[in-house]
């Protein structure tokens, strides 16, 4: 599989293109067209083969994709093929709202356990997720491999506790502290779920219509 | 001002550089080099110069940029000057934790009303927000004017209540359903926080790293 210097907006492409030809498979469509993938994703048809051939050889010329094929070899370079070991830290509003409702397995990863200093929870579930008390994240993650810590903590104490983690093992972050958290470990990764960013994005697109 | 054929990338970058000129106002820093914005922002200096060239001329040679002139001028260009008014359909818990957690009025919105189906909140108060019937919506959208509504409804609903909603006038949405909406009406705004394809990024990053 070819993979070099692959662009951010590739990356961020590929989610949407396994999604969609998920939906396809479960429809029982069996090849697509690059013209038809591109109408449905925004993207031309140019686009997609090109986006396709960082990866490698997939489809034919005049007959298209293989739905099912194709959605398997872009799920295995999403890294879908093994789940990887989330936890949650911070059982407020939105931590339950995601593991209440979000399909963590669809995206690769089982959803482990819950942190949060609320000792009214500790010991109880969130949608069959054990939930601890941060106090107990040593302890956790010395006899855990977790893979992806979900912040979902107050801003006061976001870095903090991001720089905990990061001593005890973590090195994938999804963030939706609102704070642009930083580490001097060069291989620690942090997707941002950014909601001032984004609505900030939405009043300037509304402002000029 | 300037602003033609501004790209989606410089568009995204305005946020960020927003929210750090309104913490370096917090702590009264005067003024900033093109260099150091840009080592905080993690852009080059050259990048920064030529995204605000976009607006109009910034900033003065030898001198940098005034934090406070640099600040109003991106949140005039963002369109923060009057507030815009928001409604938030769907107060399940993610609805909940958006009212009760994140600052509209920083992203230049007054969120005025939610709506939701559980009979159980109608005429109760979220973070002083009154939440209504959904039924209520057509008579609101009436006598109270609506730039963006908050979609945090169930999957099932998301398009026909984003019609429904475009019928009613709206013509912006801050959509967390994780539904792909899309409208014939070429003016409404979709902004999408998308869980589901920012955690499969995560996906791809860790298991690439």
């Amino acid at each position: 599989m070819k993979r070099e210097n692959i662009s951010d907006a590739v990356i961020r492409r590929l989610p949407r293109y396994y999604r969609y030809l998920c939906d396809l498979c479960d429809k029982g469509v069996n090849r697509i067209s690059s013209q038809s993938l591109g109408t449905k994703m925004n993207v031309t048809a140019s686009q997609i083969r090109q986006d396709f051939s960082c990866f490698g050889e997939f489809g034919q010329q005049g007959y298209g994709y293989n739905v099912e094929e194709l959605k398997c070899e872009i799920g295995r370079i999403l890294g879908l093929e093994n789940p990887h070991h989330l936890i949650l830290v911070g059982a407020g509003n939105l931590g339950r709202a995601l593991l209440n409702n979000f399909s963590f397995d669809r995206a690769g990863f089982s959803a482990d356990a819950a942190f949060d200093t609320n000792a009214q929870l500790f010991g109880s579930e969130i949608n069959g997720i054990p939930v601890y008390s941060v106090d107990e994240l040593d302890t956790y993650l010395q006899s855990h491999p977790v893979d992806v810590a979900v912040l979902s903590v107050p801003q006061a104490v976001a870095q903090s506790t991001a720089d905990r983690l990061i001593r005890l093992g973590v090195r994938g972050f999804w963030n939706f502290t609102n704070v642009e958290l930083t580490s001097r470990e060069p291989d620690v990764i942090f997707e941002n779920i950014h909601f001032a960013n984004s609505l900030l994005t939405l009043c300037y697109r509304i402002t000029h219509r």
